[in-house]
């Protein structure tokens, strides 16, 4: 490594080609997540003896990589998920990006693979949300989904860290994930296939992570459920649902009193955005809901035990995709267990809570609500 | 998923496109592992609609992928190594093949990817190597190194069993990975980083697997170690040493025999086609040499008490770029423990199992001794 392999890329040396065909944008009817991807990427290379290069935003197309890119063979990729908003009076906004700016610095260096200056990136981003402002749409629940990558491109085959990398990004408009009112889903607890391990990678958003659980998903879809919730440990510990962090409301068998409880960053737990902006709110309405928050371990027993003992009031699943999904079901050794969805009357599908901190969350990404979690870039 | 799905590919069918160009030949002593490739490559699309298409051999080149495609997000992507050899009377051997076919469509299902019938892909490589025939060093120690691998190309970007895939393969001359004798590595064992686990994908060579490794390496390195020893569990398992099988030759505790001894395959543990042909062959000595093979679990504290008890006689890990790398010294808990090299006045860097076992599976590649490992293809 020399020591240009730590300079950073500068926004202000940014290269712009204008592509000279633009796409028909997608009507908003017909957004799939990640299906119509805009005009335009962002792509920044490295290399381990000149650090990174200009930024260019160019026309949106493929990447032309040679076949022993190591991308191809030994899992070096990482990646995050994000949305720019546009709110009632224009503007565009993101939501906490230096968050995800910082877990993808983290991603990349547990490959071996570079880190950046977070708002660096964060600039040029704007700069493409500024050529690509007829893709963003207005509407709420609306929003133009960002998929920052880095990828490891050195052609020969050795596994050792990448000497070149290519940091990339591609926006894809998206609709809300739940159109008409919510949908509670059902998950397939799974002892069979484990997602994470201590002193894994279960806390970066790395590409290996993802591939080895569409196989337990599908197990899971063809008897009924949506999605896996995915167990560690003897005492069968709840870590993530899906690809989402795992919450739920209920009653403390202890101190009786109600709590929102995660499962704590114990290195096999994504830290999830939407998960802290949770953990940050609730926390905020503390004395006048009186619902207390607290990350610490889920066990099956205790889920079971609290169902049993009508101490369980909601259960959720959140992520960047859906802010929240309510879970209404866990199948458990063969066993569905039901979970309350709360007593509202409008929205029988997510409980009270749940049905809040969506809301709270789409004003704050809107600007119906000014908060810090929302930065107006344009 | 259409019945086409699951449709193999026909050898018979392939289309050849030859190059125009051809590359100039490396000289043997400029090889490095998996630096330069050959003037072909095979390419084999899959799709869920229409199930493998005809496989192709056409002019090494770039891929061109939609930046959008998963094997760029979520890790899908197996892969193999094998070799092809060249005998004394010209012929080309593969080193059984069928092992590394069958793990790769182990892997390639384990991340909801296609397979295909494996002596189709053998037929396929036998034509390819046809081509690139002037490419295979017929030198003891060197061969053409086959990357066969599979990735999903599907471009949306939802986590699901990708509806599109593409098989390649690669190929790239390399010589000895001991060109001037045995040189005997130093590990370094780490609890601080987790290669594999139960229930995860430990026992599939698949992409994720590799990246996380590289900053543990980078750790040993900085330390003067070669590899990791990796472990596992409370009780400090070993399980693999870099990415090869691990070997150690000692005098059992219980039974006071000299027993050759490797993990089991308990789903943490790559079934490397070295590690079984290595089992297979010390089996078929046992009568002469009075050593006996074991699968089976070996703890930090067995090699320690081992050593310490003088009842340590050899170890190496296995693999097919090396097929045996002698292992010296492993720092544990930041102390060396030194390993015996064994006896032999020739060669001070490898005790003579390990040479043994070299110079036969050697033997059984160039076609020295005749075996039915070694597969005349052409």
């Amino acid at each position: 490594m020399t020591k240009n392999a730590f300079k950073t890329f500068d926004a202000q040396e940014l290269e712009i080609q204008a592509t000279t065909e633009l796409k028909p944008l997608v009507p908003e009817t017909e957004l799939v997540f990640g299906k119509h991807f805009t005009d335009h990427m962002i792509t920044i290379e490295w290399s381990s003896e000149a650090g990174w290069n200009k930024p260019h935003i160019k026309p949106y197309g493929k990447l032309e990589l040679e076949p022993s890119s190591v991308v191809f063979h030994y899992g070096f990729e990482c990646f995050e998920g994000m949305k720019a908003y546009k709110d009632t009076e224009g503007h565009i906004r993101l939501f906490r990006p230096e968050m995800n700016m910082d877990r993808l610095n983290k991603s990349s260096a547990r490959l071996g693979m570079p880190t950046f200056e977070p708002e660096e990136l964060v600039k040029v981003i704007t700069e493409f949300l500024r050529i690509e402002d007829r893709w963003i749409p207005s509407k709420r629940g609306y929003s133009l989904y960002l998929r920052p990558s880095i990828i490891g491109t050195q052609t020969a085959l050795g596994v050792r860290a990448p000497d070149t990398a290519l940091l990339f990004v591609i926006a894809s408009p998206v609709g809300p994930y739940f159109s008409t009112g919510f949908t509670a889903i059902r998950l397939l607890a799974t002892t069979d296939y484990v997602r994470s391990w201590p002193h894994g990678t279960g806390d970066c958003k790395v590409g290996g992570n993802y591939a080895p659980c569409v196989k337990p998903q599908s197990i899971a879809a063809e008897k009924g459920y949506q999605q896996n919730l995915w167990l560690f440990g003897e005492d069968d510990q709840v870590t993530e649902a899906g690809t989402m962090n795992f919450f739920m409301l209920w009653e403390n068998f202890d101190t009786g009193r109600k709590e929102l409880v995660t499962p704590a960053l114990n290195g096999l737990i994504l830290p999830g955005v939407t998960r802290d902006s949770i953990l940050s709110l609730v926390k905020s309405w503390e004395a006048e809901t009186g619902i207390f928050v607290r990350e610490g371990e889920i066990t099956m027993a205790d889920i079971l035990k609290a169902v049993e003992e009508k101490r369980m009031i909601e259960m959720f699943g959140a992520g960047t995709a859906c802010i929240v999904s309510p879970i209404k079901c866990i199948n458990y050794k063969g066993k569905d267990i039901e979970i309350p969805l709360g007593k509202t009357k409008n929205d029988s599908e997510a409980g009270p809570l749940t049905k809040r901190i969506n809301d709270t969350i789409l004003d704050i990404q809107y600007g119906v609500v000014e908060h810090p979690f929302s930065r107006i870039i344009l």
